[in-house]
C-alpha cells in the first residue's frame, strides 16, 4: 500500500532532497507539494534536476487537501512552521524539519530564537528525532521534530560517550566543519559563490550558536546533570558535508570502544577502526554517518571526528527514516544508495 | 534470480562507479572486484565511500573463476583490455568501458590510438555501447562497447540531426566542457587540485581528441557520407559532468522538433521546451542526459546543448544500462536514482 | 606629484578591485569612495580584504568635493552611471566601468538595454577604452567607456584578424566560458555556491547578450561592412576570468602571424607559440591576457583562445591602464604585479 | 643597487612564489633558478603565468656560479635541502624554506623528521625565520631557517600569549584548517581535485604532524618550561589560506589586550576589533595575517582565530621579508600588494 505523502516548504534544499529521496522509495507517494511565493509553478522549473519526475504542481498550503495526505514533512522556515503546524489536523502525523519543535522547554526557545513559542503544547508533545536513541518514541508519535544538522552530528560522537561516563562532562569541545547547503538557498554575500569558494571563516563562534540549544538539552539529559559544551562552526567552501572534530578528556580505547559498541546493529553509524579518520567526500549524498577516533600523543585526550551530509542524514534523510517508523514501514526505505564519489 | 557479476579495474572511477550502482540494484550480485596493483586490499580501503557494502576483496584477475560469473565488466585502461578480454572465455558475457572495442576499422583504431590491435576478430563482434541507438543489437550481443564520455554527449546531440537530413554536415562544431573524472585516477600535475580548480582551459583542441574517431565512424554511418566535425574539449574545475555546446547550422524550430521527435520515448533523455538549456548540476550522479536547442540572431544557425554525467551515462551507467539488455531484464533497473542537487 | 582620485561605487567588485590596484600605485591617492546604501561605513566593514589600508570612508555621491578630485572612476550599475556622470563637473576626467558609455550609436543602446540613453552628447563625447586600440584617443579624451569584460576578450582575439582580412567574416563564432565575479556582487539564487560550484550552463544563448552590440560596433567598424558574430558565454565555478574559444575561418599561420605582429609591442598580450593554448590559471589577478593559436584537421580553419582576469584586463585594470594615460602617467603605472597562481 | 639572487627548486609552488613576489620588488633581480628534473626548461614552461618575465633557464644547482649571487632561497625538498646547502659557499646569505634547520636541538629533528640530521653545526647557526620574533636575530645571520606554514600560524596567535603568562599552558589546542597548497605540487591520489574538491577531512590528527616540533621547540622557550599543545590539521577545499581556531583557557578580552599590544606596531600582523574573525579569503596572495579574539559562553575560555596565506607569509613571503634583513633593505619591500578577492 502507499502512503500519501504531503511537503510543505518544497522550494527549499530539504524539501528538493525529500523529493529526490522518495522518489526511489517503494511505498510512497507525493501527492502535494507547496511552496508560498512559486505556488503555481512546476517543481521543475525550481529546481531543474527533478525534471524527470512526475510531480504535482507547487501550490499554496491552503489548497492542500490534508483528508488526502497521510503523512506531512514540513520543510518551512524557522517560526513559521510552529504556525503552520498548529493550524494542521490534530490527526496527521508529521515530520517538521524546522527547528520549532527541537527544544522542549519553552524558555530554551525563547533564549535561543528570542521569541515565545507560538504552539507550546505542541513542543511538548514532538519527539526529538534523532532516530537512533529515539526509535521507539519516535514509532508511536505524531509530531516528530527533526534535529539541526550539526547538532545531529554531534551528538553521534558524543551521545554514547556521556551514557557511559567516560570522558569529563566538563571539557568538550565541538570544532565543527560545515558545507553551505546548510544554510539553505538564502541570498546573502557570503553565500555567492565569488565570496565563498576558495576560503573559509568561523561563525556563531565563542557560544552563540542556535544548535548549543539542542546539545545542551540532550547532553544535561543523558548526563543526568547540566552539559555545556564549546561550539565553533567553520563554514567550508563546499556544498554537502558535515565534520565533527570532538576533543574530549577520556581514555582513547575506551572512547572508541564504547562507540563501537553503541553502534554496532546500526545499518547507518559506522565506526571506523581505531585510528582511522573519516572524511565528508565519502558520506556525500547518502543517509551514513562515519565516525573515527584516535588518541593524541597527550595521555588521556581523544579526538573523535563524525562526518554525515547535512541534507541527508542531517534533515531530509533523518526525516524520512523518521517517517518510515511512523507509518510502520522498514527503517531504511528509501535510504540504501551508496555515496556519490567523486 | 541473481545474475553474478565481475568487475575488472574495480580501483578506478567507472569500477567504483559500476560498484555504487549495483549496489542498489535488484538483480545484481558483485561476486568478484579485480584491482592489480590493489590485489588483496578491501574495496572500502580503496574507496572508503564504500564501506557500508558487504564486497569481495580485490583480487588479480586470473584469481577469478570466470565459470562463476554471469557478467563481466571491463573497466581497464585502454590497450590492456583488449589483453584481458581476449583471453577470457568465449561465452562470458562483457560490457567493456574502455575505447578498445569503439572502433570497428582496425585501421581507425591505429589511427587514433597509436598501436595495432590485439584482437581484430573481436573488435569486429563488439556492438557499440550507445544503447538508444543500438538497442537491438545489444539484447543478442556478447561484448559490448562503451562509448566515449564526450562521444556520447556529442552524438546524442548530433545523430537525430544528421539522420533527419535537417543540418548541414560540413559545418558541425563540438565546443566541449567536461569535469575532471573522465580524466581517472591519473596522478599528473594539471589534476591536481590547487592547479585545476579555479580555471580552465582547452586541450587536444584541431582536431586530436581521439573522441573523434567516434564521431567520424557514427557520423560517417548515419549520413551515407563522410562527415567530419570539429570538436574542442575543454577541462572545467568540476568533478562530474560534460556539456556539449553544439553549433549546427539548419532551422532552430526543425532541430529542436528532431531531437525531441527521436527521444520523446527514451527514459533518460530529455529535451528541454525551445529555448531553454541544460546546465551539468541537474544530471550529476544520474543516467539522465538533458538536451536543450535554442535558435540565434542569425537565421539559419542552431544551438544544441547536450549534459550528462561522464561518470554514469557517459559511462558505467550507459555501462549498466547495456548489462541489463545483454541479461534480459529491465533496462533501467538500478538506473533511477534521481540526480544529487545542490 | 599625486593624482587624486574618487571610486564611485565602491562596494562592488570592480571598486574593490580598483583599491586593490591603486595601493601600490606610486602616483595616485584615494581620495573619496562612495557606495550609496552603505554610506557611512568604514571600507574595511564591506570589503575585510582591504583592512590594511588607510582609506576614506564611503560616502554619498552628492558629499563628495569634486574640485578637490583630478579624475573619477565610476563603478556604478549601468543606467545609473549616465544619470551620475551627466551631473559631474565637465571638467573632470573620468572613466566609466558601466555599459552606459560603450555604444556610440543612441539606437544601438536603446536596442541593447532596452531604454533610451539619457547622456547623448556624453554618449557622443565618449571614448571606447579598449586601450591597445584607442591609446591615442584615449591620451586625449575626458571621458573613457570601459569595455564589457567579455567584449574584451573576443576583441583582442578577433581584431587584428578582421583588420588583415585574413578570416571569413561570416563564420565567426565565440563560445566563452566565464568566471562568475563578472556578475558582480548581485543577489541571485544561480550564483549562490551550492547552486553554481560543481557545474556549468550557457546562458544569454543565441544571439541575446548585451556584448553583442560591442562586437556588432567594433567589427563593423574595423571591417567597414556589417559582421555579426555568433556568441554563447557559459558560466563555470570559477571566480576569475574568462576564456573565448574563437572559431574561424582562415588559415591557421597566418592568423597566428597576425595576431603576433599585431600584439609584438604590447606589454599586456601575449601571443603563446603557436599550437600552444592559454589557460585562465595562468592570469589571474593580473592585467595579462594571454593568447593561442592552433589548426584543426579540417583544412581553412583555426581556433584562437584568448584569456584575461574580467576584473582586472577585462575592467579595473583596464581602467587604471586608461586612467594612466587620462593623466599623463606611464601606461603599466601600478598593473604589472604578476598573476597568483595556484 | 640591485642584489642578485638565486632560488633553488624553482619548480616547486613555493619557488614560484618567490619569484612572483621578486618580480616587483625594486632591488632584487634573479640571477639563477634550479631545478634538478626540469633544468633546462625555460620557466614560462614550467609556470606559464610567469610568461611575462624575463627569467633566467633552469639549471642544476652545480652549474650555479655561486660568487655572482648575493642571497639564495632554499626552496627544496626537506632534507634534500640540508645536503645542499651544507656545500654552498660559507659566505652566502641563505634563507632556507625546508624544514631542515627549524629544529635546533638534533634530536628533536631526528625525533620527527625520523633521520639524524646531515648538517649539525649549520642546524645551531640558522635562526628561526618568524620575522617579528626574532628580527634582530635575522639582521645579523647568514642562514635563515623559514618556518612551517601551519607552525607560524599558530605562533602568531599563541607567542604573545604564553609570553605574558594570559592563559592556561597545559589546555592549548589548535584546531588547524589548511588549503591544498602547502602540500606542494605532489602527485597524490587525495590532493587530486576529484578527490579533494568539495569535502574535508583532519589528516596528522593525535600529535603526529611535525609541525608540532617547532611549537614545542619555540612556546617551551617562550614560557621557560614544557609546553605541549594539543594540534589537528584538516585539509580543506581551497588553494590558499591557513586558518587556525585556537582554543585557550584565560580571560577573552586579557587575550585581546595582548595580541592587539604585542602586534600594534607590525605592519603585517593585524589584530581585529574584539569579536570579530577573520576569513582566509581576506588575506589570499598577500602577507598579511589577521587575528580575531572572542570569549565563550563558558567563562574563561577565548577563541583565538588566526589565518594566513600559507604559500605567501606561511612560506615565500616570510622568506622575501627575511631575506629583506639580511641585505639590510626595508623589511616590507615587494610585500606591500593587497589581497586578491574574490
Amino acid at each position: 500500500m502507499t502512503h500519501r505523502i504531503a511537503i510543505l516548504g518544497a522550494s527549499g534544499y530539504t524539501g528538493a532532497e525529500l523529493v529526490r529521496l522518495i522518489a526511489t522509495h517503494p511505498d510512497l507517494t507525493i501527492t502535494a507539494l507547496s511552496a508560498d511565493r512559486k505556488a503555481g509553478m512546476a517543481m521543475a522549473d525550481v529546481f531543474p534536476f527533478l525534471r524527470h519526475l512526475d510531480l504535482p504542481v507547487l501550490v499554496k498550503i491552503d489548497e492542500i487537501d490534508f483528508s488526502q495526505i497521510d503523512l506531512c514533512f514540513c520543510a518551512l522556515p524557522h517560526a513559521t512552521s510552529q504556525e503552520v503546524i498548529s493550524k494542521l489536523p490534530k490527526t496527521l502525523k508529521i515530520v517538521d524539519l524546522s527547528a520549532d519543535f527541537r527544544l522542549r522547554d519553552p524558555a530554551e526557545y525563547q533564549k535561543w530564537y528570542g521569541q515565545p513559542h507560538a504552539a507550546v503544547e505542541m513542543q511538548k508533545e514532538a519527539v526529538y528525532g534523532l532516530t537512533e536513541f529515539y526509535r521507539d518514541e519516535i514509532k508511536s508519535a505524531r509530531l516528530v521534530a527533526g534535529t539541526g544538522c550539526n547538532a545531529a552530528t554531534g551528538q553521534y560522537a558524543l551521545r554514547p560517550l556521556i551514557a557511559a561516563g567516560v570522558i569529563d562532562l566538563d571539557d568538550i569541545l565541538i570544532d565543527l566543519k560545515a558545507g553551505v547547503s546548510g544554510a539553505g538557498r538564502s541570498l546573502k554575500e557570503n553565500l555567492l559563490h565569488a565570496e565563498l569558494s576558495g576560503g573559509t571563516h568561523a561563525y556563531s563562534a565563542g557560544g552563540k550558536h542556535r544548535h548549543l540549544g539542542e546539545f545542551d538539552q540532550e547532553f544535561s539529559k543523558i548526563a543526568g546533570r547540566e552539559v555545556r559544551v564549546q561550539f565553533t562552526p567553520h563554514l567550508l567552501p563546499m556544498n554537502r558535508g558535515i565534520l565533527a572534530t570532538v576533543y574530549v578528556k577520556g581514555d582513547p580505547a575506551q572512547v572508541h570502544q564504547t562507540l563501537a559498541a553503541a553502534y554496532a546493529g546500526e545499518c547507518f553509524l559506522k565506526v571506523l577502526p581505531f585510528g582511522a579518520l573519516p572524511s565528508t567526500r565519502d558520506i556525500a549524498g547518502s543517509n551514513y554517518c562515519h565516525i573515527g577516533v584516535t588518541g593524541d600523543r597527550i595521555a588521556g585526550r581523544a579526538v573523535v571526528v563524525a562526518v554525515l551530509d547535512n541534507l541527508t542524514k542531517g534533515s531530509s534523510g533523518q526525516a524520512l527514516q523518521n517517517a518510515n517508523l511512523l507509518l510502520g514501514l522498514e527503517e531504511t526505505a528509501g535510504l540504501m544508495m551508496a555515496p556519490v564519489f567523486p
